[in-house]
């Protein structure tokens, strides 16, 4: 079969960046090599300094984002314990669905989706919650969600926040903001395949943390004792993806050579670039004002505009194919009716916004 | 860092096959690309070929080994439920605190490690448990397992079985032998770096899956809808790991190319090699004759043929930064003592075996 090669500007996975598929192609060592446990502490301090915190526990769950989500959780909560979750978002939705599975009693805080959460309607949703979750940056819907606010506000309560689309592409501050735990994913804004969740974990949430989680696999206990185990031997728990972590490793080189600021400033300019071509050509955005994602943009397309008999579907389906461009298609009410349209890590470039809206001029009528 | 590029002899991972490598380099597709979707049904082909099994739900679940284990677990069993779990190494430990965790009654049955567990003790342990899980090949002893008899005498009972050493590397066959979920890693004998898990369940196992498992992530109700979604549109899940896929897509062809017989061959005899040539050298093997691994030896290392002042853990280390040659240390009693040495996938070739007696000819006294 060919090999295509499209760029990927959908809502993840991105295009990586080249030096982390320089990286994949490196030779495998085994789990507990000095040399790959040195690589991995590299990747804990590389994660660090994007999540902008000193937490310990800083590492790449083996798995993708959704791992992480999970890991996020049946750490920390159990049967009876009462857990605020903002909706604003499939994210959200999910976030509910997974505290459910460890038992917990969920208390649901709807706003509409493209809009923004009002951190208020999560701080007053109940007087005592174990945990506060809400996605930083909704992949479904292209909208930021405040993080700061709930952090000054939450309490005794922890604050979990879903960082999956934000984590290099826009500003987040774990330690500043008093994000309790936070996760994150590889395809998104760090130029780098799915595969692995980076998660962080604070030193309050760890002291409440389940003594046996009802998952082994996602268990922080046994993790953190070779991810973290200091000098000595590690403790074996299960074997790292070993190529997977070569490749965030590389990855998130290259974004701190680039540097935190300039690589938000690089997805901001290219999303800005990006939404006001699409509304110079008839598109409306769907995510608010104030709050909407550079690197994950949303927007209704306009029927007139769409060639004689065709769907949306139609047009993304030759944007991939015709054209070599993937963009994603809308979720709920967007969706059969709207994009979702991403511009992140290595795909974060203006060349591609250019590629982009040539092609819809192109297909367009 | 200088990339080191050991031979992989430990207990896994492998070397992974050269076309492995070439394949991680390749572009990366959206999940939901019309040719990604395409990779991923010839995994799920190859993979029924390799498990000897028309099994339809058999994919890669995105994960490590474990993950593999806990899938097999928390799909199926639930508070209440009896498990009989054969216990005779670190796996079959590992299987029972995972069915714990699901709220499972779990029955455990002993084996010395070392020896194989007898099949009738596992179904003698209970009159009606819902599942009866062991492994097949025993990483941590270089121990097999009889599935077979298992399978013949399961009766009503799911029989689950750990398959992350076998796979690919001795005889395994799903249908013929009863065998109702099996999972395995990709780092073993099927020649690919680790990350994913080959997991196969039969109908009959189908029609006991839990409506809500405990984790969302493994969920394969859910799961299922993405990755054996037939012709149609298939449901998004969780973002899959795309270059992994490549990954195990070509490992799973460069294993089929050569055959499943000849791998099978290939294995025992380098196998036969290696414990004909320790023995020669003065080692014990550690794993009961009859029931030993080909691809996984384990040995008591003979005291009296150290380096003067040296350990069993210096010479290991010496192999490795010397000699460029990973072997694993024991577990259990072979702890301190003895040495875990695998010759998998790529790895099992004769060449690896003349390296490490030769090297070790050189370092032993």
């Amino acid at each position: 079969m060919t090999h295509r090669d499209p760029v990927l500007m959908g809502p993840g996975p991105c295009n990586p960046y080249p030096e982390v598929m320089e990286a994949y192609a490196r030779p495998v060592l085994g789990h507990l090599d000095p040399d790959f446990i040195a690589l991995m502490d590299e990747v804990g301090d590389r994660l660090r300094q994007v999540f902008q915190t000193t937490n310990q526990l800083t590492f790449a769950v083996s798995g993708t984002g959704s791992a992480g989500m999970e890991a996020a959780f049946v750490n920390f909560v159990g049967p009876g314990d009462t857990v605020v979750v903002g909706v604003n978002g499939v994210f959200g939705g999910r976030m509910c669905d997974v505290a459910a599975r460890c038992g917990a009693e969920v208390v649901r805080v709807d706003a509409p989706w493209g809009a923004p959460i009002d951190p208020n309607d999560l701080i007053d949703a109940h007087p005592s919650p174990k945990m506060i979750a809400v996605v930083h940056a909704e992949t479904s819907t292209g909208v930021r969600n405040d993080l700061a606010t709930l952090g000054a506000k939450k309490g005794d309560a922890l604050l979990l926040a879903d960082c999956v689309t934000s984590l290099g592409g826009i500003d987040l501050r774990i330690d500043e903001w008093g994000v309790d735990i936070a996760y994150s994913g590889t395809q998104k804004c760090l130029g780098v395949p799915p595969g692995l969740a980076p998660l962080t974990v604070s030193d309050r949430a760890l002291t409440h943390l389940r003594e046996t989680p009802q998952s082994w696999y996602l268990d922080l206990n046994m993790i953190a004792k070779y991810v973290t185990g200091g000098d000595g031997a590690r403790a074996y728990h299960h074997t790292a993806p070993i190529s997977s972590l070569y490749g965030i490793h590389a990855g998130l080189g290259a974004l701190l050579d680039e540097g935190l600021e300039a690589s938000f400033a690089r997805h901001q300019a290219v999303g800005d670039a990006l939404q006001a071509g699409l509304v110079d050509r008839g598109f409306e955005l769907f995510a608010a004002e104030g709050n909407r994602l550079p690197q994950l943009t949303s927007v209704w397309v306009p029927e007139d505009r769409l060639p004689d008999g065709a769907t949306e579907a139609d047009v993304r389906r030759s944007l991939l194919l015709d054209y070599g461009v993937e963009i994603g298609g809308g979720l709920g009410d967007l969706a059969g009716k709207g994009w979702r349209i991403g511009l992140m890590g290595h795909t974060a470039r203006m060349r591609n916004v250019q590629l982009l809206l040539a092609s819809l001029d192109d297909i367009l009528v």
